[in-house]
């Protein structure tokens, strides 16, 4: 694509256009040669403004449910909203898009919703970014809230959670291990817990263990998670949740927290993208693709030694003019 | 530590001194300043001989009883055996070596058995790295086979998974979802199937999903993994197991087959060796933690453009002589 189409793309996609920001996210998703930089790039000016939530916590758990009722919320007191539902177990983007399909059907004709499915996309660490990336071209198009919603709560769902400002760690009665599940990791990034299906039975239960659990945790600065009791299903307590979002959002607003968060995200980002440029360049410079697989070879052989392999070729680049 | 230091601690860790090789680990996962590549470096012309093995599943589905199983069978017949139990999920190394500690305790007087505990540190991928460079420093201490046990079977794990020759995936009768809990991604490295809990009802049924799933799923050039029916609590179909494995061994050493798997894992692991090697050139240039620090707060606050700045960092790496 030449520049400027990139550019009139971007026009499109901040002017509203959905086949625009479809397509702008497919060019970024598949990593188009080098135009997914030049798109983000254009958006980034126009982000910044929206509140990016993050919700986790095991499967079966209600967040999508959660989710569909915070959207419905917000986009009746017009807020625009944009959902994107992360599932880093499932190798298939096109099957989790139909899943959108039929669990949005309602909001398709709604200009202020646009919801995205993403799915694993073979390198670790790569769906985090890609994730980030997707927020970023979302936003752009002019939403006011953004919720990420993952699947599970491994490594993966960690790191996509913490691209969020908030943090929703989900929860509900007869689950099994219930808080046990979660591991330190998840309890570490929450800034709400939602107890979900708080009409069945152990509810309370959930609560304390995570006030025991919470206990042991690091706190964030003089914020304390909150614990909000609701059902999906039927809408209770989602006035509540909202009402904590809002809270931890004003909080965050405060004293430059909200910035502070996002650099130390921005340089995580940052270290990544690094990473990911270096090794273009790389390419440039004579490491191809095929030069690593010919020393992979000799390596799996026994012939080379991988240290010196990666010294040799580091410095070809470095020290390359 | 000196080069001479790191030369005697690997002829210690060669000679059989456990000691010395929990030593030459720990220094490995703490990434210790420059002292892991010339560490592996030295243990690397004595490893290709082991198998290395991969078992993934569900948690529940039995797989540290396998372990245990197959290990004290090799051991029986007088092979040498490393284990390493991954568990991603968990922020805590110490309390997974307590658990070993229990776990192995029968087998701590046994010279030819050898087993250690990880856990996550930090990073995606980065377990996957460290988890490749333990496993390269039990492998030289003299190990004929190793098993990398992950503990359950998210995008972490599949990535443990690929370090190994074989992999075994475990499955039980009643656990659920049964096969479709594990997801597409999982049966694409599956070389041996397991039907653990084999005397539950159910197990058929088991063995008839992977059969459907596996009609779906890409092959292995000529290789289709069997499905194998254990019972890890009294050993039945152990004996079977250990056939299987010692069949896709012979298999592998057909034709290269082994050494071209290992190159494919060797051209992944050379790749993050590369980034790794450029980062810490790139701080070398004058990209220190400080600066990305900087640049992020700048982006943060909406004065700086993240991809620029990512461009304009290489560069100065790049370029420079």
């Amino acid at each position: 694509m030449e520049r400027n189409d990139i550019e009139a793309l971007v026009e499109r996609l901040r002017a509203g256009d959905v086949r625009a920001l479809a397509r702008a996210i497919t060019l970024v998703e598949n990593g188009a040669a080098g135009e997914a930089p030049g798109l983000l790039s254009l958006c980034f000016p126009h982000t910044g403004k929206a509140l990016r939530m993050g919700i986790t916590g095991a499967p079966g758990a209600g967040k999508s449910t959660l989710v569909d009722r915070l959207a419905g919320r917000w986009r009746a007191e017009g807020r625009t909203v944009g959902v994107i539902a992360v599932d880093p177990s499932s190798p298939f983007t096109g099957g989790a898009l139909l899943g959108d399909r039929i669990r949005f059907r309602d909001r398709q004709e709604d200009a202020g919703f646009y919801a995205r499915s993403m799915a694993t996309r073979g390198t670790l660490g790569g769906l985090a970014q890609a994730t980030a990336d997707v927020a970023l071209l979302i936003e752009a198009s002019g939403k006011d809230a953004l919720l990420i919603e993952t699947v599970g709560v491994g490594q993966d769902e960690i790191e996509i959670a913490r691209l969020a400002d908030i943090t929703l760690v989900v929860l509900a009665p007869g689950m099994g291990d219930d808080v046990q599940s979660l591991k330190a990791g998840v309890m570490e990034i929450a800034d709400i817990y939602v107890v979900n299906k708080a009409d069945r039975d152990g509810a309370d239960r959930v609560e304390q263990e995570i006030r025991a659990m919470q206990s042991l945790a690091q706190t964030h600065g003089e914020w304390i998670p909150p614990v909000v009791r609701t059902v999906g299903t039927t809408g209770e307590g989602v006035d509540n949740l909202a009402a904590a979002i809002a809270k931890m959002h004003a909080w965050l607003t405060g004293q430059g927290r909200l910035t502070a968060r996002r650099a130390l995200q921005w340089a995580r980002r940052l270290d990544a993208m690094l990473r990911t440029e270096l090794m273009r360049r790389a390419r440039q410079h004579g490491v191809a693709e095929d030069e690593l697989a010919r020393h992979a070879a000799k390596i799996a052989a026994g012939q080379e030694d991988p240290w010196s392999v990666a010294r040799e070729l580091a410095g070809k680049i470095v020290e390359k003019k």
